[in-house]
């Protein structure tokens, strides 16, 4: 039977990798970020994942640049849910990693990435100590934001369990899958299933696949009741073949196409925050 | 049905972590790790997991130290395969991690540990970057070298598999599944059982788990056909309930004992050199 329930959309706008040479609609500067995300909330999305730039264009973790970011979609769409990365990739002192998660008031994120272990991606690893997941953790408990919670494998679902038991997670738990890259677990349904099978019960999950694996993991977790995570980060082309370069917004109006054929509505912002933040006050 | 098939027993005699104030057994010294070898190849183990440790008993990639071991166990046991690590825990680069693939003649290893992606332990991360994975399993190819393929979640069997697509492994592969740490894929039936599928047909795989996972993930790999892993660097303890320490040897008599029941022979360590390692030429 089809699955119900009003479908989140969460944009991985950016990314820490891809670039205008790679893609010339990927948003780079603060002001195309914003203008991004507000097209894209227009088109049905509810979270936006964001990886800010500096103003030579590479990844920077300085909290005033993802301020401006998350005022300029908040003076526009006061209710998406704005989540920052804390990735580790290009900085690895926790300070780095967590300044985002300083900011306040109008600026303050709603949710924020939260990697589960260390793992390779196609061409680095990624270091998210024990130690280094727990103080990330525990700063976003004290601070009030929601972690997104980012697993590629079934040792990090365990993880997080791990956390849930000692209370440095807690619920309403929201969950990323992102499959199909060579070190992740696949993307295929069988693989997608098993992994979903063991999260904790009452959790959000999304998914979202790696290059061409985007859209048909998309497609699996319309069907399945899950939530899904597209955009330029995980996937450049828009089709299989690579002919037709994707945009942030072209991703989101095919995921709406396709869930208004499979019987889901989109949900709106304000319930989105009630699903996934536990609250719906939009932010001060 | 019961599996059929002779067993192949591998001990991780030593490992990086363990110490005599955890467990009196745990053999540190050349001449322990000798010893002990020789008492569990007596007792029916074919493979050896060696970690070498320096005259303070910490961990070295010291080549030196262990073509003494190699040397000393080959002195008794000629056939049995001797397996070396190469992992990144405690040193990081190339050089040091691949020094022990230079030994030769005597004291060269039959196999070394390769693996295949980026984790956390327990308490720390091991970090095995793409690169790194790729020039370790080259040196290994041309230094005629078996890969012990370390398993901890699926996306390391895809990495296998990527590897083995690109030539940087060849069969006959033998894989190293290792469940129940907590940001690995746990130990269960389930879990091992999704696992063992997805690996390439025609491997030879062992399973084993940390500290009270050890016997349940063995005595599963035993029926599923499999073989086995154990030995005090993954387990301190012979019982549940942490009353009485393990040895290696002990490790090694109980599984026999199991096999046994089971209906599973222990494998000479002349038909192991042929399962594992396509030949059955003891070393030179």
């Amino acid at each position: 039977m089809l699955a119900t329930g009003d479908l989140i959309i969460n944009v991985a706008l950016t990314g820490m990798i891809p670039t205008k040479q790679d893609n010339p609609h990927v948003p780079i500067t603060e002001a195309e970020i914003i203008q991004d995300a507000i097209r894209c909330a227009n088109a049905g999305a509810s979270i936006f994942h964001i990886h800010a730039r500096d103003s030579e264009g590479n990844p920077t973790p300085d909290p005033q640049v993802y301020a401006r970011i998350i005022e300029g979609i908040r003076a526009e769409c006061p209710e998406v849910i704005l989540c920052v990365t804390t990735s580790g990739r290009n900085w690895h002192r926790f300070e780095q990693r967590a300044a985002v998660l300083d900011l306040d008031g109008k600026a303050k994120p709603d949710m924020a990435s939260l990697t589960l272990s260390s793992l390779n991606f196609y061409q680095s690893p990624s270091i998210n100590s024990p130690g280094m997941i727990m103080q990330l953790a525990e700063k976003m408990l004290e601070k009030q934001i929601q972690p997104e919670l980012e697993v590629f494998d079934p040792g990090m679902i365990n993880a997080a369990q791990y956390l849930l038991n000692k209370e440095y997670i807690k619920p309403p738990l929201y969950f990323n899958i992102i499959l199909g890259s060579i070190y992740f677990t696949q993307a295929n349904a069988r693989d997608l299933a098993y992994l979903v099978d063991q999260l904790p019960a009452g959790s959000t999950w999304a998914a979202g696949g790696i290059g061409s694996c985007q859209l048909p993991v998309n497609t699996l977790a319309i069907v399945m009741g899950g939530q899904v995570r597209t955009g330029l980060e995980d996937n450049l082309w828009f089709d299989c073949e690579q002919h037709s370069p994707g945009t942030n917004e072209k991703y989101v109006r095919r995921l709406r196409e396709l869930a208004t054929i499979l019987g889901r509505k989109i949900i709106t912002p304000s319930e989105a925050r009630k699903r996934v933040l536990g609250n719906s006050q939009p932010p001060a």
